[in-house]
């Protein structure tokens, strides 16, 4: 019988059984997380499995945040976190407040996910867990119900599509940049129910933060998990984030005769920054073929790119700048931490002198409903994960996905501009938590 | 003849006419504003009266903020935001962006005000000038529109019904506290249609910041407009404001001999610090009355009290402390200015560091439309200036309203809390910006 790939490593070790690609599974869960939209409807399916006297298999498991309509931007939204609090009180269940973060950060920073682990949530984004070397993926509002009433959740155990990038990516090149250029060469339904598994040595040298975007938008070429096999860092990541002892099992890798569905092989040096073009994250060019192109507002922020170096990136290069006249630059922090940290850094101060406004820490207007929605003429350039039409407003807006360098480059001429013409102003950030460890 | 009001004089001046209380004038309007709720139907009405290829009549003279659904919170309302950005960019008035602040915050900070002015706003709070010695006073779009067309506005000179208060206040209470307990003492209908007068030792010796709060109100109780007598104090701040000499009028008080509608009388250390029960601001009772209220939501913010002074009363008195337990509190500065200042002096990382959320300068929640709206369950304790049934969220959610010296002590613990129970931490804070000039 030939290896094994990460995925089916993970999911062998979950389900108890020696399973392959197309396999189905029953698998204990990790981590389950749900949010104030997918919430109410993963509860009613829990009491409706459970039933109503019932309390969750593992209420240490579960993740509740208050993210999406956060602060509340309608009665119902004001009413569905009300019953997130109720239920979180009621079950002993971890729950966040509006303006702690994104669901998908808080697994990460508040020791909710390790490596080997299956994490599912009731957001598309649960990808996301793949760059520490879990299995995160996203799953519907009711069968996030009967996990959170069994403890477990049947998995057709996933094919591997495999992203090899070797060398090293060249100055304002980020992960940011290679998952865009993936999803525009495989297209966006082009790992539709795989694992991609992103590896080679311009993957190992990531710090944390850029390994979880790859992950994250896994999604959105189909993906059912975006994988990076953990190693030392990922431990040291872990630890710093939590404070507690990491074990890292070393058998999390895909073996040298697991079979792929495929391997798209790379040269880290000749991937150029990627803008994705409306309206759909497959429509990836380099940013030379859209530099210029007229911008009303810069967004900052979301699961993919609001973490403090994101930000700190676009600071860098905003230091002593304002925004070019007429263009209007959103800030969405990706979790109370991170949020702190800008502050504490002055990462904030340099932003808001430059002309940014600046959200407490949620999903910000990434899906249109709040805190800088799009009008039918607004034209948005965003370290988002979507643009779908209409997704961050009118179906007439637009809107285009770059990396926070490229943002950054982009707020200050009002216009699409590659970010190597600031080039003394990138920088590369380690992971802050580490660098805050080895101070 | 008797002699005149205040209200009296600035209409007889801006008319050319010698006018008492009920005489219709029409009168040279010095300062316009509108925002992106009454703009785009004030543009309208302006085009329909001056004709589709006019220009105001006095482009310096307009303010257009966008404030009200800022960032945007939905489609319309951010192609309202372009049609104010189109509106000020083709005829060269002063457009303010998502994030500069609320309109009245604007007009006193941008230099569009000074004593003796007459100023008009499509929006209620307009009375917000009188705490500056000007006739400031709230009009529907389509009479602004025609304002911007023609320069003029026809008015009914309103009498004056005159508060005198007396002594001076006693720590743990705010010029918030008298208006409320005037508006409790004559109801929400109270000074329908007339000026209301504030005047006597307590309210001479009120900063200006404190002096607006008894303006911005005054239509609370059905006022036309809420004057204070400008002062030496009036001029040093708006010359601090705007770096601009300001000449002040002598003749801009109230005569011995001039007829008031009716005069309240008050003694200032008699005053108790006030809140208003749901749902009406008319429902004003001393604090103690409703101690121990559980409050679900604190709100910080708006045109009565969302300035630099406010917002550091309420971090005054959460320094080194945290919210209680299942309390949360929104952070809505007035302006950018405010917002900078509160970012630079500490005072927001001491409000994130209790656990507070800060937005960026607008309206924040106030008209319920987005940034911590209010569940059927939920219930607040605002320094905002209205509390009718569903203003800031559900119809059944309660809203309660206070001084920042209220609700910071209130954050404390959860419930409605007598700020004097924290006296040690009570500051009276002169305008920020006098205290910036005499460093």
């Amino acid at each position: 019988m030939s290896g094994k790939t990460l995925a089916e490593k993970i999911l062998s070790d979950k389900s108890g059984d020696d399973v392959r690609a197309g396999d189905y599974v029953e698998a204990t869960v990790d981590t389950m997380l749900t949010h104030d939209i997918t919430g109410p409807l993963s509860f009613q399916t829990f009491y409706e499995v459970a039933g109503e006297d019932a309390s969750p298999q593992n209420p240490e498991s579960i993740l509740l945040a208050i993210d999406h309509h956060a602060p509340a931007d309608g009665v119902q939204a004001a009413n569905n976190h009300n019953i997130l609090r109720e239920f979180g009180e009621k079950h002993g269940v971890a729950q966040f407040e509006v303006g702690d973060g994104i669901c998908h950060q808080l697994v990460v920073e508040e020791g909710f996910v390790k490596p080997g682990d299956l994490v599912i949530g009731a957001d598309s984004h649960s990808t996301t867990f793949g760059g520490l070397g879990a299995f995160g993926t996203g799953v519907g509002s009711s069968d996030l119900g009967t996990a959170m009433a069994t403890g477990e959740l049947w998995f057709r155990v996933p094919e591997t599509r495999r992203f090899e990038v070797t060398g090293e990516l060249s100055p304002g090149v980020y992960a940011k940049d290679l998952i865009l250029k993936f999803i525009g060469d495989v297209g966006f339904a082009g790992a539709t129910y795989m694992a991609a598994e992103y590896t080679g040595s311009a993957i190992e040298s990531l710090p944390i933060h850029e390994r979880i975007v790859l992950s994250n938008m896994a999604i959105e070429m189909g993906g059912k998990a975006g994988l990076v096999e953990p190693d030392q860092r990922t431990v040291a990541f872990l630890e710093a984030q939590t404070g507690e002892s990491v074990e890292l099992d070393p058998n999390l890798y895909s073996d040298d005769d697991a079979e792929f569905a495929s391997v798209e092989r790379y040269i880290g040096e000749e991937i150029e920054p990627q803008v994705s073009k409306p309206s759909n994250p497959e429509n990836a060019v380099s940013v030379s073929e859209v530099a210029g192109t007229s911008i009303d507002q810069l967004f900052v922020g979301t699961c993919t790119n609001g973490r403090y170096e994101d930000i700190k990136i676009v600071a860098d290069i905003l230091a002593g700048e304002t925004l070019a006249q007429g263009t209007r630059m959103v800030v969405v922090p990706a979790s109370r931490r991170v949020y702190q940290k800008a502050l504490e850094t002055g990462v904030f101060q340099t932003l808001i002198d430059a002309g940014a406004i600046i959200q407490s820490a949620g999903c910000g207007p990434c899906a249109g409903y709040h805190q800088g929605v799009l009008g039918d003429d607004d034209v948005c350039l965003a370290t988002a994960n979507r643009n779908f039409p209409g997704r961050e407003g009118s179906m007439q807006s637009q809107v285009y996905l770059a990396s926070p360098a490229t943002v950054g480059a982009s707020a200050l001429y009002g216009e699409i501009t590659d970010p190597r013409s600031v080039e003394s102003k990138l920088n590369r950030h380690d992971d802050y938590i580490l660098s805050e460890v080895q101070r």
